[in-house]
């Protein structure tokens, strides 16, 4: 392959380091009106009364809406496929404002000027009088009998759900040991470099514009039409470059506000945009989930049966729902074989900020605690954890019970195999000494498996537009979002490969209009080379075939004969050039009689899904009087399939291990107990990685060929922030010999454990 | 018909009233740069000096280029479909600036400042020397022996061409009677809104992005690529709204130097707009053309045979070429029968500004001289006007010898019938008495033909994409550009006809983006409702048949049973209410399995063409004493074929009947004899008609039902403009017995002549 594997470099490299990149911000019409919400300062009650009569007489106030003011539709806001089948759509449990308070900074309000300072002048004039109830801050203050219920009718559950391969207890009985684990993950916001902004403004006809930094552009367009109740054709999103959104954008958080907000004001542009602090709270977290880990073993390290139990958290509003336990429940499954398994799952409504889709989407949970208590066992049973592992891996050829879906390709012990050899496993286990001092190190590893797109729970569906320009040049339109992945990059590189040009004549539109874009559901769960990819090779096939009817009807060579390579169209086999592309091109626009620019507008429904695998091998040292750990060495393997793009795979990989790093060491959100107000929902207080936190971070690639992927790729984008956390918590456990069952594993929880432990007793005595 | 026939209102009415509406202007970047032109100050010359170093160091002066740095590629700039053999490619013959110079104001450098002002300032620091050579501003001056060619090598001939039908010699002799005849029209300017303005700049990859206002992005494209000697996909025009263009926009004006431009300035944002005064003489002109007309004629009023010679002058610069020439030709032989015709015509290279495209194109003049012509013979036959141009007419089935394009409808006679009823022809010609006074009345008409687009002589292809939302409504994308000509709604029209779906379901997008609109050459030639509307047509049947296939599925009923009825999958015969479409749209959308969005995206290259008819009708008061001519009643019909929307077909008859009078009685551009320097180029000394000029237009149309056509509709954006001057003409000669030779009929000429005439001796001698 020509294109497919080089590392190239990214289309947008040069207009996002010279600054000429078009965000939100930057696409801002001239005399824009500024919209601010009014946020509840209670996390759990209801608005007795509200007076806005201030607020609207102050100067430059446009208008001032209230709960009572918009649309009674409610709508969901999670960035999941429509389903024409009610039971499998998105809950639908929010209006546009509330007059139930759900969490601290609920939307009670919103008020739009002619400035951002009016705007927030007269949030301050508003007045508001609450009822106001005790917060329930932990699913389990939720779930308690008689607790107060956030969403009426639902006992506080979003949903439960419970699935059993096998027998368990009949596994259990036949196990020779059994291992009980319990592990809770902590709630961390997604941090992406810009907050959620939109402006919206109505067109001639009355059609609501939306400019959004959104992940789903397509999906943003019905669920503004669903939350003002009218045709989803009368709403156009537009999506320009992105600063990140980590799945924190693949909820429809601003837009639908924005969209309201501009039949207010007789569609005059309204820009409607976050704080940072606004940010933390009122877009997405990744749910805190409690996991209860129970494991039937033989003597010999063969699993033989499994349950998990898990609660997850999902603050004041359903969002994805159910669907991150779910994934929860499902990865539980994937990588180790046992002869049967019990899963079940329960999403629970809490007066705190509503959790969505976060990188990893439930994977850096579960594997969290999977890989700890995976980690337990081997040490349990005195095997070396890589060895325990790959004893009980699944193998090519496990066709998942519950999916259907067969597994192809798994890299994943060639990747430890390749994690041992990187950190020197063998020889650092052979020549360790007994840990002593305060300051101690040790190695830990853990695994990972990660689907590729959601097939076969949603649909997935993608679409490309190909158009060839008289030079051979092609403008290639997706409907795939670029949010900083470099998903760009890759489909141009993928048209290029499969139509036989150079990279630089594929001109890629970056920006998704709704009105012009092929349909696709957007960037998540790691989809965009594999799904959206398929429809790219699909659309640039079609191209190619058309160029070499062109080039049999210039040349009288069968088009079998002929292929296109390097933008010449030549014979096969040999590679004898014939006509250069532009010649045909040409032809193909100014044919007397036959002319007709050769174009492919395409779409794809991809019925696949394959299993991306990896790991992390760290070595730390942990000094345990500060609580602080040192990551000495760290290298993520992983079988992503083919690279499309090495260099950019290692940026996928920087990042999100870095990502990984945080969550493991010191992400945290946290709140006051009595009142449930957010503490540290700013990035001084919220201790984000910064570069001096991040160490060197090694990596290594096992390059299966997936044969469903369209050029042998499988998922990246999420991996590599799944498995470092568990690996650092297993290497800390190899340090010092203390089992962390909570994340993140911050200075002070490692310095009440290890004092607990007993190894911070007198100073000297250990 | 549901949707075609229609009096629906424009789709961008409102957002043009409300000033929303986005042009060049409103859509300039922030941080701009504002280039000026530096022109000549001459006529006819080279620059033997120039010295720029004043301007460069004036501060906020970015750069300041000449004709030394330019790319030297010379490049056509007329909006004509690419030709792949040179032979048929446009004249070539500039490059971006000139050290040669060939009329009053060429472009010779032009600076880049960070603001207009400065812009404008550092044009006065420039130092120039000429040699001067004397203009030649006449066809006349350029084709005397021994002329100074304007352009080497061409002895002021862009082209001559000439056909001969049968044997116009023999014609001659067998006729009873020979008339000659010799016109001259005028140079006008068309006189937009809005002037020609462009911005450019570099995006990430180095590709050039023009946003222009232009007739033909398209072709736009191709010919800055041309210019700048680049691949022409490394070009991207985007076209927003436009404030009429009449064909002057069909040219390529300021697009490639501000291409060029912002190559200077690393990619930097650079606009480059003309002022009113440099449109005038920068852009384009309509060509003054002389005529001499020589026809044989039976005693009983039955043409024989006929001769035209014409010379056509062309001004500095090629720009269309010969084509205006060729196109008065064509149009000279197609109302009329006759056994032999023989045409003749030069296009001839002067120091005056550039002609090129003018609503009509070539007809204005051919019409003014062939009807003038046809009224002098029938009146020497003593024959009424109307009954000797009957007496001629071709008819249904003529098949012109030269392009094989036979008529299928030809409404003249009827035009002619409703034009006599509307004014009350025979009545008034019956009641009239003998002419006497300086005030006279008199009825004059004039009749046409006009093709609808420019096929066989030009490819004439269109695109357009169809995109079904989840509600069934739509997004109709077309290469066709809305210059206020109204296309947007007819098309729309169109796609709601075929589709089955209400008017406020067609989302057109408006702006064409050449990256993304279908490949289409733009808006001239009287082509988009029957050229674009063709491809529109295809489209949305195509469309319709995806819906109806979606619905056998859905309903079990055979596809060719149902059919679509104001978005309702509906029963043949009977109409019974099966499905909503937008349930249709949905299971599209998210059929688990075969889920793919409907749409459409055809190219289609139609090669046909049918020839609009029509005439005016006109009684005017002459004050002879003033040279004043008072428009009391007026009346153009035509045959357009089937209307589309009567309401905007009324508008284009207003338009075009109102600039008809304009070069009728007022407009011609006007030069200093010595140095060919402009003396009107403003609106103040330049005689546009105003509203107070504006007589009642009175119209008629008679809609015949072209079957080459995707609604039965023929050319309508031009014609109107085409008759009024001869029929104004031949009512002055109606009211005074004064034959009028020569355009405008202004005061001054008609005083002239009058004097001339002896009608204004001593006062009360006639």
């Amino acid at each position: 392959m020509n294109h497919v594997g080089d590392r190239a470099q990214r289309v947008d490299a040069v207009v996002k380091v010279c600054g000429q990149a078009k965000y939100v911000d930057d696409l801002m019409e001239r005399d824009m009106l500024y919209a601010k919400v009014f946020r509840s300062t209670i996390a759990h009650g209801w608005v007795k009364r509200i007076d806005t009569k201030k607020a609207k007489a102050l100067p430059g106030v446009e208008a001032v809406v209230t709960f009572e003011d918009v649309p009674q539709h409610t709508f969901p806001t999670a960035g999941h496929p429509y389903h024409i089948d009610p039971k499998h759509q998105d809950v639908a449990d929010r209006n546009l404002l509330t007059r139930s308070v759900r969490l601290w900074g609920d939307e009670i309000a919103a008020v739009i000027a002619r400035d951002e300072l009016t705007a927030q002048k007269a949030l301050r004039l508003i007045e508001v009088e609450y009822e106001e109830y005790p917060p329930l801050l932990r699913a389990e203050d939720a779930l308690k009998e008689g607790a107060r219920e956030i969403h009426k009718g639902t006992k506080n559950i979003i949903k439960k759900s419970e699935y059993q391969l096998g027998d368990p207890e009949k596994a259990f009985q036949e196990a020779d040991i059994i291992f009980e684990d319990e592990f809770r993950t902590s709630m961390v916001q997604h941090c992406a470099m810009e907050n959620h902004s939109a402006y919206a403004y109505m067109d001639s006809r009355g059609r609501i514009v939306v400019c959004s930094s959104t992940q789903i552009p397509h999906i943003c367009r019905r669920i503004v039409g669903q939350a003002l109740g009218i045709p989803w054709g009368r709403v156009r999103v537009i999506k320009p470059y992105l600063g990140g959104g980590f799945g924190s954008k693949q909820d429809v958080v601003v837009e639908p506000l924005a969209a309201f907000l501009t039949t207010v004001v007789h569609g005059r542009p309204v820009k409607l945009e976050l704080s940072r602090e606004e940010t933390f709270i009122a877009s997405r977290v990744r749910h805190p989930v409690h996991f209860r880990f129970k494991t039937g073993v033989k003597k010999d390290g063969t699993l033989v049966g499994a349950e998990m139990r898990l609660i997850s958290q999902n603050g004041g509003y359903a969002s994805h729902g159910h669907s991150i336990a779910g994934k929860c429940t499902t990865t539980f499954r994937q990588i180790y074989q046992q002869h049967a398994v019990k899963c079940a799952a329960t999403t629970v409504y809490t007066n705190t900020p509503a959790a969505g889709a976060m990188r990893g989407y439930g994977a850096p949970q579960v594997i969290f605690g999977l890989e700890s208590h995976m980690e337990n066992i081997a040490r349990e049973l005195a095997m070396d954890p890589v060895e325990f592992r790959l004893k009980n891996l699944h193998q090519v050829g496990y066709a998942d019970p519950l999916t259907g879906l067969v597994t192809y390709t798994n890299g994943l012990a060639e990747c430890m195999a390749k994690g041992k050899e990187l950190i020197r496993w063998d020889d650092k286990k052979a020549s360790r000494e007994k840990p002593a001092g305060l300051k101690r190190r040790g190695l830990g590893m853990a695994c990972f498996s990660y689907g590729t797109g959601t097939y076969p729970v949603s649909l997935e569906i993608a679409g490309a537009r190909i158009v060839m320009n008289q030079d051979g040049s092609v403008q290639l339109q997706v409907g795939a979002a670029e949010i900083g992945q470099g998903s760009d990059t890759v489909l141009s590189q993928m048209a290029a490969e499969t139509i036989g040009i150079p990279l630089e004549m594929v001109h890629i539109v970056s920006e998704q209009d709704t009105d012009i874009s092929p349909f696709d559901t957007g960037a998540y769960a790691s989809r965009q080379t594999y799904v959206s990819g398929l429809a790219v090779r699909k659309a640039a096939e079609e191209v190619k075939a058309k160029v070499l009817n062109w080039a049999q009807r210039m040349t009288d060579l069968p088009a079998e004969d002929l292929d296109l390579v390097d933008a010449w169209v030549v014979k096969k086999p040999g590679g004898e050039k014939v006509l250069p592309l532009a010649r045909v091109a040409l032809e193909s626009y100014y044919h007397p009689v036959d002319a007709a620019p050769i174009t492919a507008d395409v779409s794809n429904n991809a019925r696949v899904n394959a299993l991306a695998y990896g790991c992390t091998f760290v070595e730390v040292e942990v000094d345990m009087a500060i609580g602080k750990v040192e990551i000495l060495e760290l290298y993520n393997i992983h079988d992503s399939g083919k690279l499309i793009n090495p260099q950019l795979a290692e940026g996928q990989v920087h990042g999100g291990v870095s990502m990984g790093l945080g969550y493991a060491l010191f992400e945290q959100l946290l709140f006051d107990e009595k009142t449930g107000k957010p503490l540290n929902n700013n990035l001084l207080d919220y201790k984000l990685m910064t570069v001096l936190d991040t160490p060197e971070m090694g990596m290594g690639f096992v390059e299966t060929y997936e044969p469903t992927g369209p050029y042998g790729n499988k998922a990246l984008g999420e991996p590599p922030t799944v498995s470092p956390a568990p690996a650092v918590r297993n290497a800390i456990l190899d340090a010092t010999g203390v089992k962390i069952d909570e994340l993140p594993m911050s200075p002070q929880r490692l310095f009440e454990k290890f004092k607990e432990a007993g190894l911070l007793g007198e100073p000297g005595s250990k």
